[in-house]
C-alpha cells in the first residue's frame, strides 16, 4: 500500500524513529573506519558510511562530519596531524568495527577496544587498519560548513592505497565484493553484496 | 601480493583506469536517478551514484554534482524549479536506469529514452519514476563548491517521501534489500543486497 510522508510527518516521527528512516532511506552505503592519531599520541578509530566520491582527478574522497557541538576526535586528530586513513570494513571485521561507534573516552584508542591492529606505513602519518583489505591514506584538502544542519563536508586527497594487488583489474575496477567488503543501510544494518553484472557505457 | 600505489601512481594511470580506479575504491554505493523538469518543462533523468544523508533534522540528503564546465541538465533544472526527486534504482529497473547515463540533447527526455515513467504528486514539483518504490521529492537548500576539482555538492530538504508503507518497520528503518535495492560499485558495476543482520547499539 503506497503511502506518502510529508516533510511534517517526517518531523513528526519520533527521534529513533526519524534517525533509522532517514538514514535507511538512500539505500546502501559503504561503510569504513576512520583511522587518526591525536596531538598526545593516542590512537583513534570512528565509523563513518558518509563516504562518497569527489573524483580522480586528482583523486579524492569526502565524507559527513557530525556537528561539532560535541568534541569530535575524529576532526580534531585530522585537523592536527592532517593524515587520516579510510579502512573498508570487511565481512570478517563487521562486528569489531561496529564497536568503534561506541563512545570511548578520548584516552583510549578504540584499537585497544575493538581488537583491531594499528598498521603503519611512510606516505601517511595516520594508523589504517591493518586487517581491512583496502587502506586508503588521505591529507586533508577542504571543509564545507553545512548550515541547514551543522554538519560538515571533509574532503582529503588520496596520498595513498594499500590492497592486493590482484583485486585491481586490468580496467582499473576495484572488486569490492570479492574482498568481502559490505554495506551498510542506516547505522546498523549490514548487507553482503553480490555481483549482478558491469554494464557497458551507455550511449542514445 | 599487497600493494602500495601514492598518489603520484595513481595520477600515472590512463585516465579510464584512474576513474575505475577511484570510483570503485570506496565500495559499495546506492544508485538513484535524479529526476528534474526544465524551464522549457521537458522532463530529465540523470543517473548518481554519490547521494549522501546530510541529517535527519530537518530530514535533508546531498549528492555531488560534476564540474559546470559542460552544460548540466539536472543542476540547471534544480536551479530553475527548486525541486528534483530521488528515485532508487531497484532490480527490476537497473538496465533501463543505467540508459539514462547516456548524453541525450536537452530537448529530448530521459523517460522516454529509458521507457521509465513520469509519476507526479502535488507537494514536488519535479517527476518521480513510477518503478521506483522508493521516491524522495527534495527542495534545493544550499549548494558548496569544492575547490579541489571544481564539483559541487548539492543538499536538499526532503519535502516527500512515498514508499510502500509495509516497508517502514517500528523502528523506522526501511529494507533496501527487501525492496530489491541494488547497490553500484564505480560507475558500472551493479550488486544485489543480501542482509548479514541489525548490530544493536554499540556501548563502551
Amino acid at each position: 500500500m503506497e503511502k506518502k510522508l510529508s516533510h511534517a510527518d517526517i518531523l513528526q516521527m519520533d527521534r529513533h524513529q526519524r534517525r533509522n528512516f532517514v538514514n535507511t532511506l538512500s539505500g546502501i552505503k559503504n561503510a569504513q573506519l576512520i583511522g587518526t592519531r591525536s596531538a598526545d599520541g593516542v590512537d583513534n578509530l570512528g565509523l563513518f558510511n558518509s563516504v562518497v566520491h569527489i573524483g580522480a582527478t586528482p583523486p579524492s574522497l569526502g565524507f559527513i562530519m557530525r556537528p561539532l557541538t560535541v568534541e569530535r576526535q575524529t576532526y580534531n586528530n585530522i585537523k592536527a596531524l592532517g593524515h587520516y586513513t579510510l579502512n573498508q570494513i570487511n565481512r570478517n571485521i563487521y562486528e569489531q568495527a561496529h564497536q568503534a561507534s561506541a563512545k570511548y573516552d578520548a584516552g583510549r584508542s578504540e584499537f585497544e577496544a575493538t581488537g583491531l591492529t594499528p598498521y603503519f606505513s611512510d606516505r601517511c602519518k595516520a594508523p589504517y587498519v591493518k586487517e581491512a583489505q583496502i587502506k586508503i591514506g588521505l591529507e586533508f584538502a577542504e571543509e564545507h560548513y553545512i548550515q541547514i544542519n551543522h554538519t560538515w563536508l571533509i574532503v582529503g586527497r588520496i596520498v595513498e592505497v594499500i590492497l592486493p594487488g590482484e583485486a585491481i583489474a586490468e580496467t582499473g575496477h576495484v572488486d569490492t565484493a570479492a574482498l568481502d567488503g559490505v554495506g551498510v543501510s542506516g547505522l546498523d544494518t549490514y548487507y553482503d553484496l553480490e555481483k549482478i553484472g558491469i554494464l557497458p557505457y551507455a550511449r542514445p
